[in-house]
Formats: C-alpha cells, sequence, structure tokens
C-alpha cells in the first residue's frame, strides 16, 4: 500500500499458502482475469465481424488494442470504477473504447466494442476462460498424483498394516489398498473436472439473454444464434444451448466438482496425518516442514494444508449453488456472490491437487513401524478371524464371549491374544498352537485385499 | 408421545410441509430404512450361498424372517439400543438372530446372519436402496414438469413481457424463452439424477475393507470379488470396484446432483415468485394457499415451499461433502454425519420434485398484465434499441446521453419514451413517427427468441 | 407407516443415535411442538380477555381445550393438511375451532380463536416455547460436563503429556490445561446458550406486524402494545421490542449458540478420539461401543457421535443466518427454511451435550500410556527447551542446528535426545550429566501449565 | 503480473466491487497483515524487557526494525517462502531476525526476536489486530447506518404502504415500521460486533501453550501469565484466560457476528431490491447504477451487492464454527483453514456496512407510488379489517366466505372491493357507505404501527 493510495489493497497471498506463488493462482488473478476480459471483448468484435456485423477492420483494431493492454489497461483502477455498477466490465468498456479510439485512426472501429453485448456476457466469458486454465493445471496434477499412487500401491501391494474404524485397530489391511482407494478418489476427483471443463461454455445473450441487440431491423431469428457459434469458436469454449444468465449449470458443475476434489484430496490427507502422528509413525512427509519453534518437528505440512482446503471447499460450492437461485434475467446479488468463491475454489483445489501430487511423490512409507504397531496391539488385530474359527467349535456366542474376555486380559495383563487365549480354560485343546499362530498372523487375515489392488488398478487414467 | 415412553419421538412430518405426505418421504421413512436393512442383510446371506459360502437353508430361513419383519422388528427400541454401538445395524443383527432362531428349528441357520460383514455394509446398502426408490420417484416427477414445461414454452413462444435486470425492465422477452430455460434447468437436474441413480453401489467389505471374514482359511483372493458381484445383484444395486467405507464418491455425487436439483427448482420458484407478486401479476398459481388471517390472499405457497428447500439444498450437501474426508477405514463421526442430511435432502429435493410439477401443471399466465407492465415501463425498455438505432445518426455516445435524457424525462414527467424523445430538440427529424412506433414495438424487440425456443424444446427429455 | 395410510412417515430417531430417545428430542418432537402451539392459542385468547378484547368465558373455553388436545388433536392429520397453506397452523386453527365450539355450549367462544393473529405468531411462538425447553436441558448437561472437567483438571492439574502440533510431539502439556481449556469452552457455550434462552421472545404482529387486527376502530395505538405485554407474559417468553416476523435476531442467536456448541464439545471430542487411538491410548471412554464385527473393540462411540454433530451443526446454522434475509412482512421460502433446521440444530446440541456429560464423567485416564508417549518420541518433546538452553553457549542459530542434527539422529538410529547429544562432538562439555538430565525431564517442562489451570478453574460455573 | 516473476499473484479487488476501495479492504490487506505480525514480534521483545526477559536494548532494536519494514520486508517474497512450513511467521521471523542484525551492532538483539513464542502467537494477534481495526470502520458505518434510518423512520412514521406476505398484498403498514426494523437489525449487528471487538485478545502461548519457552530455569510459574499481561497491554488487545491456540471462541465470535451483520444487512437489501423494482417503484437508490447495455436504467446496486454478501458470509463463517474442531495444541488444517474465510468475511461485512450507510443515506422515497401500489390491488388489502367488521353481524365462517367472494370478484372483474361488497346481495344494509369507506382506508388500518415506531425509536444508538 503505497502512501498516495491511501485505500488500495494488494494481495500477494500472504495468508494463502496452499496456494501462493501456484500457476493456479497466477492463471486466476486479477491481471489474468482481466486478459481474459479483454479477449471476450476482442472475440467477439470479431465474431461480428465474421458474420458481417461489425467491419473487418473494427476487430483488427480491437484486437491489437487488447494485445497491447499492457500499455493502458489498469486493474486497479477498473476495481475501484467497478464499484459504481457493481462490475469490472463497466469500466473496463469505457478504457478499452477509449484505447481504440486513441489507436486507430479509422473512425468507428471503437463503436464497436461491446456492441449489443451486456457486462455478463463478458465477466461470465471471462470467468470461463481462466476457469479453463485453472483446471487443467488442476487435471495435470490430479494426474500425476494418481500415477504415484499406482505406483505406491503396486509396491506395496501386500505391505501390512493395521486397519483402523473409529480410531481402533480392527483387521489388518495393506498399504497397497489404502493407496488404490486414495486414487480412486483422485481419479473421480480428475474425471469430474475434466467433464466440466469440457462443456464450459461462453456467455451471449445481450440485456436479457435474447441476443436482440446484436441484430439488425431486418429481423432474422437465427443471425443470434449463429453469433454465438462465432463468438464461442473465437474464445475457445464451449457453445451454450441457451444464454445461461439466470441458468446457472455450469457454475453449480463447478462447484460441485471441485467439492469433490477438496473431499478426495481431504480423505488422503487426512490418513496421512493420522498415519504420520509421532506414535504412529507409518507414514511422513518427504520434506516436513519446519517449526519456527522446534528444532526437531518435521511437520506433515502439505497434508495439514490439503486438509484446510478439504475443509473450505464445501462451503464456497454452497455459496455457488446458492446462486443457482437467480430470479429474473439477471439477478440482483445471486451473481455477484459467484465471482470471488468461484475463484478461491479454483486456487484452493488447484493448490491442493499440486500438493498432493508433490506428497504423494515424496511420501516414505514405514512398513517396520506398521509391523510395530500392529504386534503392539497385543494381537486383538486378529480377534475378529479367531471369533470366526471358534465359532464352529463352539458356537458363535460363546466364541465372541471369549474373545471378549481374552480382549480384556490383552489390555489388563498388556499380554497378547495367543497367551490369553491359551490361559482360558473354556478353550483348552481346541487349537493347536500351530493353528493359533496362523490365526494371529496379520498377513494371513488380508482377504480380498490384493485382488482389490490389482483389478483397482486396471481403472485406466 | 405416550405417557409411558417418556422419551421417545415420533415426528410425522409437521415441520415439514414441503415434503409431509410424499412417497418419497415414506420411501425413506425409518420403517422404510428398517426393511432396507433387513434386505441387505437377507441378501448378503443368499449371496453367500450361492458361492456356497452359507447352506441354502439358511438363505431360505434369513429371508423369511426378513420377510415377516412386521411380526418382530420394532424400529422404536432399534433406535434407542443404536445409541450404544452409535448405529442401528448392531441391535438389528441381535434382533434378527434371535427371529431366526426362533422361526427356525434348524440350529445354525441364525449363525449366519449378518457373518463376516460390518455394521456399514448393511447400513450403506440399505442408504442405496432407500436413496434408489426416492430418487426414481423424484426423476419422474422432474419429468413431469419438464413435460408441462415444454408445453407451456411451445404455447407462449411469443408471448412478449419485460427482461428484468437488477430488479429493472430491461428489454423484452418472452414467456416462452423463459419456460425452457426453467426446463433445461430441470432436464439437467433430471439427467444428474438418474446418473447417480444408475451407478448406486452396494456395500461390502467386512470390518476393513479386505473382505477377509467371508473366506475360508484357504486363501482365494477373488473370492471377496466374486461375493461382491453375487451380493451387488441379489440387492439390485450396482458392483463397486472397491469397498466405499471411506471412499465416498456415490455420498458426494448424491449431495452435488440433490444440490443441483434444489438450485434448479429455486430458479424456477424465484421467477414465479417475482412474476406472482401483487404489483407484477404475470403468472399466478393454479391453487394458491389460503391465509389463516387473510380471506382474499392466494399464496404462491408451491414456490415458497420449493424456496425453502432451495435454501436448504447447498447447506446440506456441504455436510456429505464434508464427509468424504473420512480417516482411517472407517472414520469417527465423518459416516454419522451423512445419515440424516442425506435423507433430509433427498426428501426436501423430492418434494420440491412433486411440488414443481403441480406449480407448473396448474400455473396461470395472465399475458395482458405482461403487456400492461411493458407499457407502465412507459417503454423505456425499448431504451437499448433506441440507442443503437441513434448511435448511426448521431454517434454512440451522444445516442446513449440523448436516451439518458429522455429516460429522466420519462420517470420525472411520467410520459413515455416516444414522447420524451419527440420533444427532445437534439432529435428533431432523426426519426420517422413510423419508426418510432416500430423502434419502440416490444414485440419487435425479441432478437433471436424465438429460435432459442425452438432449439431447447428439441433437446429431448 | 400403517397399510392404510400408505404415505405417511413415522420417524423414531432410527438414523439419529446422537439424540434418539433424548429428552431433548422429545421436548422438540411433532407432539410436543403441536402442544406449544396450541399453548400459543390459549396464551393469546387469555391476553386478549385480560385487556377486555374477549370474553373471559372465551379464554376458559379454550384454554380447556387445549387442555384436552389429546382427544382430538391429530399430528399426522395436521401435517398432510398443511401442504395446501404451507404451514401446520391454518388446519390447527380449524381443528381447535372446532373443538371449541363442540365442548363449549356459549355461542362464540369459538370465534375467539386464533382473532387478530397470522400463522407465524402462532409457530413462532411455539418454537420458542419448545427452544426453550430443549435450551434449558441442554444447558444443564454442558454444567454437568463442565463439573467433571473442573474435577478431571484439578485431579490432573501436573499429569504430564505430550503437547501435539501439526499431529508431531511438540513440547510437553499436562492433562489439567487441556481439560481446563475443555471446559472453557463448554462454559462459553452455556453462556451463549443461556444469554439466547434468556431473551427467547413471544410473536405476535398480526398479518403484517402492525397488531392491526386485535383492535377495535377506536385507535388506541399503545393497545397492541399492551397486547403483546400481556401475551408474551402468559407463554412465559419475553416481549419482544417489535413483532419480529422478519427481524430473525433470535432465530439467527440460536443458530450461532448452537454451532458454537457444536464446535465447543467436537474439539473436546477431537481430543478425545486422537488420545483414544489404539496406538496413544492415553484416554478410554468408560464405556465404549461394541463393534458388531469385532468382539475386541471398545470403540469412541461417545465421541464420535459428538464429532457427527460438529460437522452438522455449521450448515444448519448457515441455513438460519441465511433466513435473516427475508423480504417484507412475511418472506416466500425463508421463514419455512428455518423449522426443521432449527429443530435438529436443538436436537444435535442437546444430544452431543448429554453425551459429552456422560463422556467425560465417565473418562477414563492412562497417566502411564502418557508417559511411554512422551519417551517414545526419544526425548524429542525436549528439543526446544534444550535449543534454549544451548543457545547462550554457542549461539541461537548453531544452537538449533545442532537439535537438528541430534534429532536426525534419534530417528535414524533410534536412540534418545540425550544420547544424541552425548555423542555430537560439537557440544562436548557444554552440558553436565545432571543439567542434561534436567532439561529432558518433561515434568520440569512445563511452563506456567499449572498456574493456567488454577486461574482458569477459578472461572465459575 | 510482471514477466520475471511468473507465478506471482497480485489481486486489487477486481472481482470485488463490494469491498473494493474501502478504508476495511486496505485494513486487511496483505500490506497491513504484514506490519500488523510484525507489531506483535515488537510486542513481545517489549513484554518480556518490561519483565526483564529481555534487554532493553533489544526491545528498542526490534521496535526500530519493526517501524523501518517498508525498507527490508518483502509481501511477495514471504507469502512464497511461507508455503514450506505452512504459514508467513516462519520467514518473517528469518527476516526480521537479519534486519535487526543488520541494522544493531549491539550483538544479540537479534537474538531475542520471536524468543519463546510460536508462530500461531504471531499471526492470532495479528489477526486480532486486523480485525480490530476492520471492526471499528464497520461498527462505524452501521451507525451511519442507523442514524440515517432513525431519521428516516421518523419522517415516514405514518407513510401508508402495503404490508406483503408471501410476495402478495395482505394489510397495510408504514415505512416508519420497516425503517425501524431495519435499524433494530442493525443496531443489534452493531452490538454483536462491538462485544467481539471489546475483547479481541492477543495470542501468547509458545510451541503447545504452556508458556514453557518463555521462562528460565528456575521456575516461577505464574511469570508466563504475567508475560501474557505485558503482551496484551502491549499490543492494546485484551488479554486471554488462556492461550486459545485451539480454544477458537474469538474466531467462533466473530463468524457469527460477521454472519449476523450479513444477515441484517441482506434484510435491509431484500426489502430495498423488491421496493425498487420498476412496477413497485416506492424505494430508489439515491444513485442508481449505470448499465453497460441499457442508457436508461438506474440499478439498485449498493443493495445488490449488499445482497451478494449476504449470501457469502454463512458459508464463510461456517468454515470458522467448523475450525473449532481443532485437535491437539495446534491442529492440522482447522487453523490454516480460517485465515483467508476470516478476512474474506471482515472485507465482505465492512464492505456491506459502508455500502448501507450510503444507500441508505441516499434514500429516495416515492409515497405516491405506496399509494398507488395500494389503491391497485382494489382495496382488497383492507379485507382482514372487513372480515372482521362483518363478524358480529353474520358470524365469522359467513364473513370470510363473504370476503373471499368478493375478493373473487375483485379479481375477476378487475373492480374494487367496497364495490364487490356492495353489489353482494348477503350483504345489503349490513354497512353504511360512510363505515365502508372507513373500513377501505389504508391508514385507518395501521394498528399500532406508529406507537411501534415510537417506541423502537427510543432504542438507544
Amino acid at each position: 500500500m503505497s502512501s498516495n493510495e491511501p485505500w488500495a489493497v494488494d494481495d500477494v497471498g500472504l495468508l494463502s499458502p496452499a496456494w501462493a506463488g501456484s500457476a493456479v493462482a497466477a492463471a486466476t488473478g486479477d491481471a489474468a482475469l482481466l486478459r481474459a476480459m479483454l479477449e471476450a471483448e476482442a472475440a467477439l468484435v470479431r465474431a461480428q465481424a465474421e458474420l458481417g456485423l461489425a467491419p473487418a477492420g473494427a476487430a483488427v483494431a480491437v484486437t491489437e488494442a487488447v494485445a497491447a493492454s499492457a500499455e493502458w489497461a489498469d486493474p486497479r483502477s477498473l476495481a475501484l470504477r467497478a464499484r459504481s455498477g457493481g462490475n469490472p466490465v463497466i469500466p473496463l468498456v469505457a478504457d478499452l473504447t477509449a484505447a481504440v479510439a486513441a489507436r486507430t485512426p479509422r473512425a468507428g472501429a471503437a463503436d464497436h466494442v461491446h456492441r449489443g453485448a451486456t457486462s455478463q456476457d463478458i465477466l461470465d466469458t471471462a470467468m470461463m476462460l481462466v476457469t479453463a486454465r485453472a483446471l487443467d493445471l488442476t487435471v495435470a496434477d490430479l494426474d500425476r498424483a494418481a500415477t504415484a499412487l499406482a505406483t505406491l500401491a503396486a509396491e506395496h501391494r501386500d505391505t501390512v498394516l493395521a486397519g483402523r474404524t473409529l480410531t481402533q485397530h480392527a483387521v489388518p489391511t495393506t498399504l497397497g489398498l489404502k493407496a488404490v482407494g486414495w486414487r480412486s478418489l483422485l481419479l473421480a476427483a480428475r474425471d469430474r473436472l475434466a467433464a466440466v471443463r469440457a462443456g464450459l461454455p461462453a456467455q451471449l445473450g445481450g440485456a436479457a439473454g435474447t441476443l436482440a441487440a446484436f441484430q439488425s431491423d431486418a429481423v432474422d431469428e437465427s443471425l443470434g444464434l449463429r453469433l454465438v457459434t462465432a463468438y464461442a469458436r473465437q474464445t475457445g469454449l464451449a457453445e451454450p444451448l441457451l444464454p445461461w444468465h439466470t441458468l446457472r449449470t455450469p457454475i453449480a458443475d463447478l462447484g460441485a466438482a471441485l467439492a469433490f476434489t477438496g473431499g478426495a484430496l481431504g480423505k488422503l490427507a487426512a490418513d496421512v496425518l493420522t498415519l504420520a502422528r509421532t506414535e504412529i509413525g507409518e507414514l511422513s512427509e518427504g520434506s516436513g516442514g519446519e517449526s519456527s519453534a522446534m528444532p526437531h518437528k518435521s511437520n506433515p505440512v502439505r497434508a495439514a494444508l490439503i486438509a484446510a482446503t478439504a475443509r473450505q471447499l464445501p462451503a464456497l460450492a454452497g455459496i455457488l449453488f446458492g446462486s443457482m437461485t437467480a430470479e429474473d434475467e439477471r439477478p440482483a446479488g445471486a451473481w455477484h456472490a459467484e465471482w470471488q468463491p468461484l475463484r478461491e475454489a479454483l486456487r484452493l483445489a488447484g493448490g491442493a491437487a499440486g500438493d498432493a501430487a508433490e506428497l504423494v511423490e515424496g511420501l516414505r512409507v514405514h512398513p517396520e513401524r506398521m509391523r510395530e504397531n500392529l504386534d503392539r496391539g497385543g494381537g486383538l488385530i486378529a480377534a475378529e478371524r479367531l471369533a470366526a474359527a471358534l465359532a464352529p467349535l463352539i458356537g458363535r456366542g460363546e466364541a465372541r464371549a471369549a474373545l471378549a474376555r481374552a480382549a480384556r486380559r490383552v489390555v489388563a495383563e498388556r499380554t497378547d491374544l495367543a497367551r490369553a487365549l491359551r490361559a482360558d480354560p473354556a478353550l483348552t485343546g481346541l487349537l493347536s498352537e500351530q493353528r493359533l499362530r496362523e490365526l494371529t498372523d496379520p498377513a494371513r487375515c488380508l482377504g480380498s485385499a490384493g485382488a482389490l489392488v490389482d483389478r483397482a488398478l486396471q481403472e485406466t487414467l
């Protein structure tokens, strides 16, 4: 904040380590958005020129002025002047018109700036352009993370660790099964984002979505449709079935896909955070974060930042879903409420996808700690299997009761399950020592874990 | 609340006029859910019998006990006993086991109840069964509403009314264009719900998702997979790639599709509420709601209830997205947090879809009020078009200025735009009377509205 | 669901183990709400009689009919008939009028039912009555839990355990300090709920909040105000400054206080869930929940249910905050959107408060596991303190570097910090053995923990 | 975005017309936050010097380096380097230490930077400093708006307009009553913000909240408490009872108060938007916003931007409530999730308060349109009163039926209520012409509206 611009704001991401410095952040910054709005204005004149609704020279002049926007466009001034009419397109049109007029001797080129359009045509289109770039980056990072998870799953297909439910050891599982689970969520997120990305539509409708102001008096109802086709092609976005000023399907779908992405990454982060706990220590981040107070700490920072993102995205998506309730041909608030939440959601999801790729690629696995933790549970993790093995011998109810007795003894006497069962008079002679060892071996309790991993890895990227 | 059950609750929908009495409400009630949990238990034993993991007789016995559940199952008791373990499956298994044992002389059939399964296998499967039924009803109601909207759009393809932006008259549009817009949202909602419906998966994984406890000692890793296939077929649900105890893709997708549905219906309701305002009066509900205080009122009650639903669904979906962040093999809270929000979301969306069908089918259109409202704006609605027509004659800036002058005069002198323009010395002689009349005729300002309606109606149901 | 009422719903809490069977659930059930609406109707006639606006006999007749409502009021029928007008008061007034007419020979008493009132007067007042009862129960449970936490904190004022940040051991802390922290949150929640409880207002305004219909022609502007005073006294609720049909301060404050309560309890639950993990084992629930699959498990079920509640309350509060945006003198949707979210929020917060009281009163503390966990970190938890002690001797930067070296060695060689430091040639002779022992003793690293506990315990209930 | 910093972001508020250019935005920008973090670091050393824990010279040196931060602190570099450890304090401490060392010949002053503190001590304190300034500005704008509303209410105490419920004319009310209602919400918001503002606490606890690292070996448990007292005084913030790293009462209270503010302003905006509709036209903004397409439009832009804010704040508050569930002594994500939502909430609420003040101060009232709208309802707005007047003459049921008949006739024949009643044979002779005129005069149907206004205006600011 310089002293002569007392009210200006100039945010560089200081509170957003989840995305500061990322390509997604830059692709969605005010500067990028300003360029995208100008691209939309230029695409409109070119489309009009294609259909004979504007002279070719006007299209050239506007395109050139847009290309030179660094010379004349000032995001800070636009932000301040946007307050009056409630959106930045109104002052932008004034500045672009002036720039075209100043640069082009041909009288009249400037008159074709924004002709027939409404602010929302430009801002929605610009948001979709920016979104397209952000999603491309995010999808690529999800692919990276999924590839790394496939490698992890294959490598640790049979690495045994405790399956945990409601925070307690339940039965054994494998790191491979966990990894294909994480991967399946990331692939699902990737698919949802890519599907939305493919359909991001250009916006063009004019003041009330009828495309009326683009047309000469001689009524040709199809002219507006052809203009939308040309405009969409010029922008590189999809052609919408209808102007969508208040039909916010693309925005809601973005909200859904981004919130899904947050949840998918959030599950990965939650598991990493749990397994990285000092007492558990089964996973650690490749380069843990430092601490300002404690020299020995190696914090799971990437996972923490992803977790922070997962906490925010559902709320942001909720705002976007809520904005579907948009009255009339342009709503008084619902549209304006979308802008910053959508941008922040794109940044958070993109930043988290990058963090996840980095996290997974650098993840360190500690199988010896997995084994120790299994053992430290006193073998209780085999209880379900033992109950099943005893049931045919002494009945299901008594088998469960015997295991519950043994479990209490394991905890009270800090012994292990095999010993506790041997000490139970009610079970004497029922299971041979060899059988007992087999039944309490976690590596023999894995059911279909391996087959699930193999099948899931065939799910293509 | 009977006097001898002091703490019992017995909700019949008193606070939920949006869905009380609906088929969706019944399909998702505690009684329906109880039946679905029992269906899941029976399907599991049948699937196990298919693969030789349980005797055929056990499958028959369990299926019969389930069919007779009205005789022995007590939802109230289950609800109370669910508190101890945190879910209703635990007491349900006890009651079902007892019911099978009591009804079947064959010793051992009862031992096959819930064998190898975990509570979440049953409850998730039951939720999917209940969800499937609710979505079928909801999709049908959305189809009904979309069909009625297609008729409305065709009938009113060229019915002119004011296009409104930020609450103000902007330029004219047509009811046909509004109606195809509503329809496109409802069709999008229908498609999203139907896609989720088609993939609703059965849940089967056992304690930690490895399917370990379903298997004999002789390890056959593929056995678990075959069991899931059989179980899914028995339930009529889709087969999941992986057990999804903590991979909550289906739940998040449901949240997204239901929130989308709320927003789609919310847009329809917002427009109806606006157009039904006393001063606007362009639409009214077929059978408006009565008032307890005012005999003359005919409230847009269906629209109000839909609007109330649209306010709630994004928040409920947010809970479901948040529950994707589910640590371990079963989380301590995230799963439990899904149940009631998912059910309420299904009910709200289903109720609103039914209300929307009723609303649209009975909607009364008042074209004369549309015309009056257009006229009452003093013809200002043609301002954009007049500015465009004057621009080639006097330049774009001056044209806009002239229209702004005229607009101020229309408001101040309560005149109309044509008169105000005629009175402006700067415009004398520029437009013939005939031309002025044409330019201020809203029906000649509709651009591509008709073509958009025609094209949108080709979008198949 | 009986066979002859195919669409009825009859929920008994099967999906809500967090509150099924609780006093709060019963206090907020449909039956309780129905009684509260009738109480409001009776209070209104009594208030009118007080001011001479209704005959005393009418007040008696209505009060008696209300007292006998079990004989004639049918919540199920009301729920179904509420759909037409969008709220249950409209059919309730019809039924109450009929009941009074049927029971009272005095012609005319029935004419005084609901006279001058609007549906919202009755339903809002009833919601406040029900809320008052629910909050009283919740506040009492929070008090119980806070009392138990005070005892816990005093008892474990100096019980040392690892302080953990970003999942990693940081420096030592005490269970006493954790417990006073939990308590301070619960007390803050209690205070916020109690403050809202004390101000819960009656609602009375008539159709548009002017109190017009309660008054005879002879205009006495103050009559309405006196009626509100009398009505508030009759209901036992506070007198509002203004009718609050669309001034939703009480509802928003409820949302805030309930979401706060959820977060306060959620922090407690999160810590219990972490410390109850199999590998950590420092706390366990008094009576852990059983598992349908695993006989040995003792799940932290109360904490899991509280955690599930904490995930839901912010979203429900968000709906209530959103409903403040209520247009006109009664909104078309915003009001209707409050009812079920408010009730569910009351139930969830009430259920969680009860669970928290039970959890804390039964909490089992395992100081030996706390000590073991501290030791298992290889003494790294003393690193910050050692760095501070070394800094004056070798400079701050080198001290941090030395600790970082030692920390790496602790992890790599699975040794402890004291040994690692002794083995570092750069530190030879800097710290005596005695000093090193003192510096690595967690119990000597507690700073002001004890003093903080003592001070916090003076915070009165 | 300069070409040599490809990934930098530089947001100036282009998507945030609701707060771009506002004092609140500047007070919460990255530059302001950076200064606040440095203020916190300096306050800490000064507090330590007060208690003899640091030399006075170190306090001077750090304070001077902080005062000169414009020379050496670089928010962009900090934002990028914050990614590694997950927060900006870590690199900030490095830079501040270097700056102190470079500026101060006295060896050792730099060693006292951040001594004993943890990142969260500094960042939380800085957030509270920034919040305090933002809230002061917001409270002042709410006061301005409330003052203007008091004037409006007094001036229009008896200005009659239609009371509207569920979008329909109900009974008459006054603009005075509406205005005191808006004011009461704004005063309530102001009170809630001011209460939170007064208690905003400094944060100081060290790594795990025990204040251990601030203390010498000689254990003096009270030293930490005295240090917190001194630090709070140095920062100008309140002294907390306990370190609140994971006791997030202040953050949750901020969320609640800001969401409340959004709702309070949202109600005002919703009413202005409704009453400014072209067809209603009872209110308009002093300087309506322009349109990029339509020269005649005067949009209620301030109200639209406030409405957009009201849609976002509940979701942001929900994130803050959710972050109360913060495990351990510092959570892995919950804390990080607070930063940007809290800042955005402060900006949105502050911007909306400023917009509301501007809106209310410039609001234009059109009493003649209010009267016209009342008349255009055909006098139906008097129906409730007429029903009450007829009830004693022909019974309540018949009175309601007669009014319903008349209402239908008013709509069908576009007549008015008085005429319709005169034409009803069932009512012949019941009401004199004079009485009928009185009963259908809206200005005589206002009940206690005036008295409510008078009383509410006595509520002090």
